[in-house]
């Protein structure tokens, strides 16, 4: 059987795959336009953004793709569908890398680390910098799957109070409370940070408007580790320039990369980072952990991890 | 009964403390200096750093400290013990923002958020910086006390190891393994993060020396939020211009406030923050709690909280 990847794993691991599945053959390229064996790929190992449908069309043994990452948002979803394939994702090893660079976000707007170093760089010792507490505040977090319940988990940790939001507002794990995607505007009130992890779908495409910045409390923190489309760009800046909350953080964008000259380079209540929040070392090894799983199914049968119901998108 | 302040509470808990004890009287002075009836205390409330022997021999009736901190090493402990006064102090009140900042200091390590904002100043886009994750990591924490657990609790919650060094080696609640402080040299040498949380004692000062930072490894981070003087600032730069360690974070200095143009500051591998991570805004209100419930007892009897043992000095 043929396994295509489009991005080349590390060595140890390319050969920990063959070892593991002899029987096998794997191609390791480095990008798709490499891949010279790839029309004749039962299997595609993909980070999701190489996909076409004429690629994929190419491919008339392709059985099975798998994408080493969570969105699927760039994927050619309607050939997908009718070619019938099995589309798998990395769901889930993301949670650990995007809970704790939102911690990250978080501690640095409470203890105010970017003045610290300004304090620092200027060699000037101010013990007067009124710095706050994780502990008491409410985290309101937009989506309550494995990143949301990780966050929340923390935060509890953290002595937090824990707010989700949900499409049926049913309870989770480690929230003191949950609430409907269409009472929003009420479950971001009363929040200290807003953070959101929701993925790319027609229903969250754009679904932050002014509305819902003006329930916030002014002092509130807006955090994006999901996708950047949540939010216009233009709702968002207006947000932050009529101090209807007091800082975004965002890891993600309409547009990636950020163009240059964006006004969220620059701007004051805007830190800006480039779509990092889940990269770790740890983040390939994780991914082909689910693949090797799922691999063992499709020879040998057993329950899959993580396949994508290309209907609802995720 | 005189109770005197060496510094002013905010007005709601000035008004709180005398509608609590209306046969008491109160008096808030800014500073000491400024303290007219010092020499008529029965109870003295400070934060521990304006207490002199001289002082203290002119307040005849005194027979009550209370340190609205927790470090009692600028006290004349001598002359307090020949006074036979009682000392109480605000232990315990630090955990919570140490603890958080501690984390802000490691998240800050590991997710490289100095390089992150220093590309977004540059308007640069690069998702090849190498983050990293605390889970996995391990931490020795030296100082199993309230803030050393406080840390562990958290670090537990991070998926991280937790080594700890204290006296006797006995185990703590949270910690995977505890040392005595006699193993220091084993208990940081599989650490990814050192963080020191002891108090100056005549043990502590100077304790860590060249083979402690040699037996570290080389990409480890030293965190030093107890008492500056726990390693002298020759060894400690030794330590990082060798590359003994990675990074050190330091938010306490043998001499404070640290001097302009001490090599510290600018250092690219030591970060400084002016001895803050204790203080919030919460920080008065939790010691002005513990004040209460002290001289409650002081009045009518109990048991006391954070009596201070002299002779150990903590």
């Amino acid at each position: 059987m043929n396994i295509v990847f489009t991005f080349r794993p590390p060595r140890e691991i390319q050969a920990d795959l063959e070892k593991s599945f002899p029987e096998e053959s794997f191609f390791f390229y480095k990008t798709i336009e490499e891949a010279e064996v790839l029309s004749e790929a039962e299997i595609l190992v993909t980070f999701g953004n190489d996909l076409t449908s004429e690629r994929i069309n190419t491919c008339a043994s392709l059985k099975w793709v798998m994408v080493a990452s969570a969105g699927i948002e760039e994927m050619p979803l309607k050939t997908i569908k009718e070619r019938d394939l099995l589309v798998t994702n990395a769901r889930g090893i993301h949670k650990i890398p995007m809970a704790e660079f939102t911690f990250g976000f978080m501690l640095n707007h409470v203890k105010r680390f970017a003045e610290l170093r300004a304090l620092e760089q200027a060699e000037v010792w101010n013990k007067q910098l009124p710095l706050q507490e994780l502990a008491g505040k409410e985290v309101a977090i937009l989506g309550t799957g494995a990143i949301g319940q990780e966050i929340a988990r923390l935060a509890k940790a953290f002595r937090m109070k824990t707010t989700g939001v949900n499409k049926m507002g049913q309870l989770v794990q480690d929230f003191d409370q949950v609430f409907q995607m269409d009472q929003l505007e009420t479950a971001v009130g009363k929040a200290d940070f807003i953070v959101a992890v929701l993925p790319s779908t027609p229903e969250t495409i754009g679904l932050l408007q002014p509305h819902h910045f003006e329930a916030m409390k002014e002092e509130a923190a807006f955090i994006n580790i999901g996708r950047g489309n949540l939010v216009s760009e233009v709702v968002l800046l207006s947000a932050v320039n009529d101090n209807e909350i007091s800082h975004a953080y965002l890891d993600v964008f309409s547009v990636e990369p950020l163009p240059p000259a964006h006004p969220f380079w620059r701007h004051p209540s805007i830190t800006v980072t480039p779509h990092i929040s889940s990269i770790t070392k740890q983040y390939v090894p994780r991914a082909i952990e689910i693949f090797k799983h799922n691999l063992r199914c499709f020879i040998d049968g057993g329950e899959y991890e993580n396949v994508i119901d290309l209907d609802k998108g995720y």
